[in-house]
């Protein structure tokens, strides 16, 4: 295990700084210059850049370069921090912090956190297109990745939270519901980051089906497991009186539901001959429930 | 040229009866509902459609069908009105009626209006890359889409609007803000509309940029007309103070000008044969300038 975790870290660490160096490079400062401040404080503020190292491993365990996915691997985080500070608007979920800092909108105002949200957002596509021309492949990983975080995947699951996220209703509502805003608001970015790699790169259907079931599976369980951490804490779930899985099916089923999807993201693996890059994405699944923060 | 008048009406509104039911079938009443309302209420508030109509007569110049490029068309129109929508919120402009109905936030609140916004701009990538997919041509036309409505296009210019756009500079100073709030906010999504069509005909070289050309002096002279109509009216950049063309250099100059940018935007037509479309965009940059509202 302790093997294990190193070679995870050294994996991890190793995409994530690309990733780092990739995202200093394409967001430099500039004019407009409160544009560009904004968008940097919200993208280096210490995200753990789980969605982009998915992608990497994506690309990698269907046997392609990192390096040639990179800039679609900096576009799923662009999309991650345009919908955190969003969701932190006063209009949305009124947070004034995360991870420690004063939220954009805080920090530059609400304008600038509504601006920048969209700057990053548009970004986005413009990094996933040109990795698209670079790699000479079809259009078709552009309308998955803007079907993934869209009016039916992330933004709408972010609607249903907001509107229908709240605790008093019958448990069966509330568990359609929860579904719902797990799979799309969650799941479905985490679903396109581990896919996109392969779409890049053409893998064949067997392989980026197996990449969207393990990212599937492994977004809810975040979501989840997300959702215990948040059990007694201060959170803007918790102050919101937001749906949260342990609140409706309890403690217990929500753990053993998360090491259940954990589980089912490593099966779906097995399509791949072990690699550094499946043992990566296994020892993440774990790494998912099992986190202590 | 009341015969003219009447062929530009005539093309004009061919055009818009294509938009106007492509945009119904691709934005269903569905769930979730609170956004779809949202998202439908603002695309169908009687706009005029000029945006999608350029993209069509931009393809068939080109001698490609409209209808080969109407998800494109629809894609720009959705662009401009998530623009609208968020320009419009409480912590921008803050504007309550639009084209005489309350607008987004005021009808659904500022949470379904920022995110609403969000799921239209996300929805016109999707549609772009399954156009450019259907076409089988490459992914550059969708980078250059993403650049003209991003951070160092249209989002940019609306930054520089809200954060130097106001009145008391000096001329120099507010001549320089200017260029880029028009060039940016305004003049790049008429210029990608008017290139589009040709870009995803993969038109030559001289085609796409007479069309470049064509499309941000068009643009360049909406704006400026804009702001020759709203001078004494009271609209939002009246009450917020904000830099306009005729403020910083006078009524005379400001009508000399944007007839200077029609005449420049007719000229760039020259490349191309005389036909229907061609007309129809001569037409449309003097009805720019010449309109009354």
């Amino acid at each position: 295990m302790a093997k294990k975790k190193t070679d995870f870290e050294s994996y991890f660490s190793a995409a994530t700084s690309m990733v780092e160096a990739r995202l200093r490079a394409i967001l430099p400062r500039r004019f407009p210059k409160e544009l560009y401040d904004a968008m940097r404080y919200s993208v280096f503020s210490d995200g753990k850049r789980v969605r982009p190292a998915l992608v990497l491993a994506g690309a990698r365990i269907v046997g392609v370069n990192a390096r040639d996915v990179l800039d679609a691997a900096c576009a799923v985080e662009l999309i991650h921090t345009y919908s955190l500070m969003h969701d932190d608007l006063p209009a949305l979920d009124n947070d004034d912090f995360r991870r420690g800092k004063p939220t954009s909108h805080k920090k530059f105002g609400d304008d600038m956190a509504i601006l920048a949200g969209d700057a990053l957002l548009t970004y986005a596509f413009e990094l996933v297109a040109d990795n698209v021309s670079r790699l000479s492949v079809g259009a078709g990983a552009i309308s998955e990745f803007a079907r993934a975080v869209g009016k039916d995947g992330m933004v709408g699951g972010q609607v249903v939270d907001v509107k229908h996220g709240s605790l008093g209703k019958s448990k069966a509502r509330a568990a359609h519901y929860l579904d719902y805003i797990h799979l799309n608001k969650t799941a479905k970015l985490i679903e396109i980051s581990a896919k996109l790699g392969a779409l890049l790169a053409q893998a064949n259907k067997k392989q980026i089906n197996a990449l969207s079931k393990y990212g599937r599976a492994a977004g809810l369980a975040f979501q989840i497991a997300d959702d215990i951490l948040d059990e007694g804490h201060e959170s803007s779930d918790f102050k919101n009186s937001r749906l949260t899985y342990p609140e409706v099916f309890g403690s217990s089923a929500a753990r053993s539901r998360a090491r259940e999807l954990a589980d089912e993201a490593k099966k779906a693996l097995g399509v791949f001959q072990l690699s550094a890059s499946r043992k990566f994405l296994e020892y993440l699944a774990d790494f998912i429930v099992e986190r202590r923060k």
